[in-house]
């Protein structure tokens, strides 16, 4: 079966298991609440639909994972509801973080309900993972149920602890490349290695099998950030949703930036002149590509990306979800590049 | 054993295991992280100590209901260190939604790390809340502690609930006095109910003395917030730490302040012309007394204590442990009114 359609039946599960979630947990006399997290979800409000919902990878990475341990996947779906949740309860929050006020083409929470409110939908949202990773206790034994809980919230440490390094680096003028793993290991491939780990255990992978799934996950979060720094430069802003070279304006401490610092060029020079506008940032995405930086970052996400798929042949036998799950590795990694 | 003496036994246990907790959470490399939330809990900074840390009122409760169910109380603990991260996960974030850039005489944490760090701050400090609350694995069974994450995290959903209330009533016009109990009951009262529950869970209660402890908590909860209110009016502002009827300035929707609005007499046409500037505060406060909301806000803590101890009265035997929490109640009830 394709990665196509294994999404098309596994997707619709994950959106009614958010949905439950939330009707479940947030009854009609918070109404308004209610519409912040819909909002947020893609749901609801204006431009709602496919595109303001994301593409819902985590959850997806959860069950093939949990299907290339051991069909069906059902018993990881409350895993997959839980990732997902997270990941948008660490959205909102970043958004107000980064005073950003568009995500997806729509306004973000904080700019529609204002701060307090929207900080407020964000713990909400948090909490909603947890609730809804605890719907594990109908699916697995209570012993599994405690160890995804386990992995669960060192996930979340890790999220958060990555999250601490993303604002402290904003001001921290000496940065190096060896700076950049740590953070992106909790910003991002802390989370997504939990989802692969959380579906293969549901599943009932032994030990070895979820620290190998753990692995592939590790280094597909890796790859998938450096690549998203990448899409950041020197993407097409039609397709990445956000203008050219935008990641140069805001000041983030991407790879390639950090690329460029490191070899102490036109670029640094540049850079350390002071902040980059808008017209001036597609020319100093070229400026940083001459010096090296688009190929280093792109040979980084490719050699991560072949440990990805090194990792994902030690955690799976060869089955038709472990080739959906090749698949959507290289799919990741080709998207735009 | 008076409530004195089992404070000293069971506080500096709790005050370890939130030490601990922190240590082994947050490795060296994020000290500056780590700072954050030992400064916010009165370990480190200017003026740390006592007085900073707060009461840990939370905690105390959780270990003693264990106590009164069965001694020793220890197999709680993991509980009572989880309650009190929570707690303050709210008040990090409630500081910075509320815009206070102080707290019990000390600057806040977004006063002195900014916004973008303080909100992650308290969503490290909520995640370290179920890290701790993990450790029950250790002292209990996996089905107790699994029922015991269950009341944790609807503890945590009505916290998070009440505090949408609270800001959106910031905004509403048109408040009756019966709005405001859903508001405290998810605000203050559903985190001490689960205290109590999952101290009684912890030592082995069975679901009807869980149920009475619930409801024990329940009540104490909302008796301590309707006294809260009443401090924040008529307090000795030397002992609560905030200035004489604060709660009149920034505009709270308090029990007596519906009261007040209720009656729409001299108080509502003030409270409904404008802001109160804090010059005018005391005064205001002497009016709304006069309308009788002092002696309302003062019946209905009493009758909220009575029904909290007759609760108790359910839920455990006489013993030592349950004497104590009595004097708790009591004491809770007396402090300064």
């Amino acid at each position: 079966m394709s990665l196509e359609r294994y999404s098309q039946k596994m997707l619709p599960a994950v959106e009614a298991g958010l949905k439950e979630t939330i009707q479940r947990m947030i009854p009609d006399d918070f109404a308004e609440l209610r519409s912040m997290l819909c909002y947020h979800l893609g749901w609801e409000g204006e431009r709602a639909g496919k595109e303001a919902q994301g593409k819902r990878i985590r959850p997806l990475l959860v069950l093939l994972c949990a299907e290339a341990v051991k069909s069906p996947w059902q018993s990881a779906l409350p895993a997959a509801v839980a990732v997902e949740l997270l990941h948008n309860f660490s959205l909102i929050h970043d958004d107000i973080q980064d005073q950003s006020t568009v995500r997806r083409g729509r306004p973000t929470v904080w700019a529609r309900w204002g701060m307090a409110q929207a900080i407020n939908a964000g713990d909400v949202m948090y909490t909603l993972a947890y609730a809804a990773l605890a719907g594990l206790r109908e699916t697995v034994s209570p012993a599994t149920a405690l160890q995804s809980s386990e992995i669960f919230h060192q996930a979340c440490l890790k999220l958060t602890r990555g999250q601490y390094l993303d604002l402290a680096y904003e001001t921290r003028q000496n940065l190096e490349i060896a700076d950049y793993w740590p953070m992106i290991e909790g910003k991002t491939a802390a989370l997504i290695a939990a989802c692969c780990e959380l579906g293969a255990l549901a599943a009932g992978a032994d030990a070895a099998a979820q620290a190998a799934f753990h692995q592939f996950g590790h280094y597909l979060g890796l790859a998938f950030q450096v690549l998203d720094d990448w899409l950041g430069l020197w993407g097409d802003a039609a397709l990445t949703g956000k203008s050219t070279a935008s990641d140069l304006v805001t000041g983030k401490k991407t790879l390639p930036v950090l690329y460029g610092l490191s070899r102490d060029g036109e670029f640094a020079r540049r850079w350390w002149s002071g902040p980059i506008a808008a017209e001036d940032a597609r020319s100093i995405a070229k400026l940083l590509k001459t010096e090296g930086a688009q190929e280093y970052t792109q040979s980084t996400a490719e050699s991560l990306n072949r440990q990805a798929l090194e990792a994902l042949q030690i955690a799976s036998p060869a089955n038709e979800a472990s080739n959906a799950l090749s698949e959507f590795a290289n799919t990741l990694l080709m998207r735009q590049m």
